[in-house]
């Protein structure tokens, strides 16, 4: 029983870090159980296929990382303080992965959502519901600083959430291909003239 | 001779459909070819292989889309009105793409950016070009705002541009996943944003 749990965990590790170096298209089943240490028996035993496997990937990925973001959110200092942290919390895992490895692997959601287009609506349905989660989050903050008169009513919470996600994917898009960390260090400048913070 | 060197335009043509609708893992020289009404010989005439066909097809893409481009910045209008239009040509092809097939496949570069990472170091270094292009075209239009007084001189162009095109990635990203076009409405009102346009 103890074995079997942890089995369907390194399953769910090896998927999560495959997908996010290696792509959606380009894994395959074999290679997640060879990287898991696990037999293919024991794969299709939790999951009936690497489609089902990317959902629960997308899924468990992000309620932790929701978790570490709650956390924020929650955290001290006024409602800009926590989007600072915010922003760099998002960006966070690319720098990592650059001071590990030398290279950055982008945004799981991110990289899946531009990897998969028309096929597999599924996985696409999760990717959604994670960018709608990301920018309820990121709207509560702003929602908050415009009621302490630190960002303008101008435009909606909302739609200022929405810009200031997409804002950090194209920032770790262009970091990416350049290999540069270092343009990281522009999304939080970014986000504060998107939400023109006073 | 005549039918040869259509032979290549053939598979530039279905080379550049098929990577930005599939990916570049997905895509095998057989179904460029299928696609394209070529034989294998055929292609292994023009381009040694998937990476170096690809490449090509970044640069010509490129090339021509450059052009258009260029067209609009150096058109009627003042800067902002001509950093407006670049915007709608930017996002354009994802509202064609809707109008046309009812989806989106988002921008070539973006998806082959986030696709590839480690994986095809000369395919990445083209996509970097890309940008870079991108950025210093808008840099042109920003600086001459600028000298307008028209965005503020506070941050330079370069890294205004920069951030534009960043945000221009991510709003198509968002749409892509969403399948919803009207979120594309926000790209402008979103740049006006984050240059400060007075």
């Amino acid at each position: 029983m103890g074995r079997t749990s942890d089995a369907r965990e390194r399953i769910l590790d090896s998927s999560r870090r495959l997908l996010r170096t290696r792509g959606y298209t380009a894994l395959g089943v074999a290679q997640i159980c060879d990287d898991a240490g696990v037999k293919k028996g024991s794969f299709y035993h939790f999951f009936d296929s690497k489609q089902a496997l990317t959902i629960e990937t997308v899924d468990e990925h992000w309620a932790e990382e929701r978790r570490g973001l709650e956390a924020v959110l929650a955290g001290a200092g006024g409602p800009v303080e926590r989007l600072h942290a915010l922003v760099e919390c998002l960006v966070g895992t690319q720098r990592a992965d650059h001071s590990e490895s030398g290279a950055m692997y982008g945004c799981l959601y991110g990289n899946l959502a531009l990897e998969l287009s028309g096929q597999e609506p599924e996985v696409r349905g999760r990717l959604a519901k994670v960018f709608d989660d990301q920018v309820a989050m990121v709207a509560r903050l702003i929602a908050e600083a415009q009621e302490e008169e630190l960002i303008g009513r101008g435009t909606s919470a909302q739609t200022l959430a929405r810009s200031m996600v997409a804002q950090i994917e194209g920032t770790v898009l262009l970091a990416r291909v350049r290999n540069d960390p270092t343009l990281l260090d522009e999304a939080w400048p970014s986000a504060r003239r998107l939400l023109a913070v006073a």
